[in-house]
């Protein structure tokens, strides 16, 4: 099992999560390039600190939007998306390299993220863009989406992810965030549902049970908090006897 | 000889010069990368009509300031710099390499080709971002200056580029645009000053022989006065039995 | 009848439209505020250029996205947006002061004008923005839209703009750009379009007469072919005896 | 004695400092305007606490340069910063009036502070800026410095300010913070300091007496320890005696 997180989300001198001790718990880094979060400097460092400890790097590329912190849909045509995509990629894979690694998949970021899912242009876009750096690197994306269905005609691998500290429909999608129980506090529940997930399945929300199989589990790191719940997740799976390790290793 | 030009200098809505036209014309592009000019759609426009045309493709990095064209000085740490320089390396070639080329050199912009001709640090940290990069990239310089100083340092070739519309000091440095008849404006005495540099020299502004041997010339393209003054240098060279192509080909 | 036109939408380097020919025509400026083009020195410029030609002076205020000219929607929350815009009228009102003028008029620019033409919070945001600057400011918008509603259940006085190169429908809205004939081209049609909409109205795409009742025309200004046919336009309409002057004034 | 701080340094989803806590200790605040940090909601939050403590706003504007946080030296036309520095003033006394206040006072930021002290040219377009607004606005600024010349010489009243955690020379410079001991990092050295700054006067780096008569004390916010500091100087001075309100008070 593969744990992911969004890294590199400063920019000049302000600050987002502590990068370095999320690095010592997942093996996938989803890398901000600099058009959402992140900047060349950021880059470079969270590129050798993922490197120097064999963390899969991937590109987070997003919406060209600092002060919305992509989080902000934008209707933007789809032969531009992929020419931002296919930019980020490259600047990002320039520090992946120069820190002796490379970039081994995308994941589209934020408000991206969400329009991919459900967008078919949008989500063609990212994978043209993909594309046309290398079609070996993978998507990462959310499960029956358009972006994996995108992928899949374009002959690109998908990975799946799945949220532990998230609650799940019966039909295996995500409860929506305004629903009272979406979000999972208790971080003994979290990790249950994490060892769930790499094991066999979850409960759903109306108490049926969900056979999710993701490639990979995203865990958050952009507060304090944030990171305990992460060593809480890779503790349990791994007490589990979960295997973890970069679903590109 | 090379003729070399800026191009790609566009962003969004708001286009500069005719990148078409230029590139029936150069053997190099210096192609902006997104931080002073150039957006993603217009790189790999640039790059698309480069590679049909067998137009050597050069990174041309520039200071973060969109709003000052990068043509304002900017007192950039040099390991950012290194960064930034890198950064825009990588996003650059993604669209060379996907449009069947690659970028093979990089050339400074404007405040900070001008600050690297004479402050060793950002000179080297431009320098480091492009070995950082790919050590067999070359740099486009100004020569006798602190670029060319810290490639030959760094084992990097620097290829020396002239201005065939400008005057020159017996001591082979560039009039003061601030001084009378700096920048030449007669078409045929630029033609015939271009032939000079790419055959035995030029008559310096007190009236003394240069021997230039610039590896480039240099030719503006951001106004269509430009365009046929670039066919016009083209024109005489070609008629002077000079061979053009890139000094990278 | 008032002529309006979409003015300061240089950035930097890069020029857009002959901002100076364009306000020898127009009654009623509308200045690009940073955010989706213009800069400090643009809007200095036109704003003085405005005021010694008393034409009115308003805030073309769009969305933060220079790269997309402010013509891409962007889903961003109505309090943002509200601030947004605050901060555009209190940036343009800083220069039309300074040359003696005063921002009396709001219109929202691009991919904004469009979706808050439909959608009731994003232009219910447009209109606390203004309000918190000036309840006195009027707010120039598409008739029978959203903007036009919010603005009226605030009480803030709305101007109705109408374009006589495109087409109508019969029940008063714009033709889509995507039908064949949406857009006039031929001067002498749209110069009769002109007088009609200022005079009686107009007929629409299936052949019935509308009466449209604008207070203000708007006429484009970004390309040389343009200032000659806003000229048409203005000359058309002083011989039909339609007397020009700013809806603010 | 007035205490001022910088503030509303958040930019977006980054945050910077605890602008609530410091605007319970100081009396005036210099609110970032967008161009080094800050956006609109920032800043239309900050003037709202401002205004409910009756704490003095003024604009800290800056080099336009988010990347850099307004750190690093720009080398700007006196005319394009005159331009900027008036947006700025503009933008932020738009949300300084709706909060019911307004801008009294400006003061450069950073690199531009820096700069400023000690270049005529950027000093005079930053009073050129402010006078264009209001020229009874108040810059706030380091005495014997340029900033102060060119303000006292278009008549604008400059107030001077100190910082009671920096060391000071025989003639009333700072200690430059590359020499040891140039930042005093004891809070009950530094709350002394403030006493005798308030009162009349500090030891220098050499044991003399220097007689430094601030019109204001400038007291950091962007750490938690930055808060505390301030607090223990704002005690400090009120035990001694010293009555704290704003010098536009």
């Amino acid at each position: 099992m593969d744990l992911n997180s969004d890294l590199g989300e400063g920019f000049g001198a302000w600050k987002m999560g502590d990068d370095e001790a999320m690095l010592d718990i997942v093996t996938s880094a989803n890398i901000a390039c600099g058009f959402h979060a992140g900047d060349p400097s950021v880059m470079r460092r969270v590129c050798e600190l993922a490197a120097e400890r064999g963390v899969a790097i991937g590109a987070h590329v997003g919406y060209r939007d600092l002060a919305g912190f992509g989080r902000r849909a934008l209707d933007i045509a789809p032969d531009a998306l992929a020419d931002e995509v296919l930019y980020q990629i490259g600047a990002l894979d320039a520090f992946a390299r120069a820190a002796g690694s490379r970039v081994t998949y995308v994941k589209p970021h934020g408000a991206l993220y969400n329009t991919a899912a459900v967008d078919p242009e949008q989500a063609a876009a990212i994978v043209a863009g993909l594309r046309r750096y290398d079609p070996a690197l993978a998507l990462l994306c959310l499960p029956d989406s358009e972006m994996q269905r995108e992928a899949e005609k374009a002959g690109v691998v998908a990975y799946a992810e799945a949220f532990a500290d998230r609650a799940y429909t019966a039909d295996g999608k995500l409860v929506s965030r305004k629903k009272p129980g979406a979000v999972l506090h208790d971080p003994d529940a979290v990790a249950e549902r994490a060892i769930g997930m790499a094991t066999g399945g979850v409960v759903t929300e109306d108490g049926s049970k969900l056979d999710v199989r993701p490639d990979s589990l995203c865990v958050h790191g952009d507060t304090p908090g944030a990171v305990e719940l992460a060593r809480r997740i890779e503790a349990a799976l791994t007490a589990a006897g979960v295997q973890l390790g970069a679903f590109t290793g």
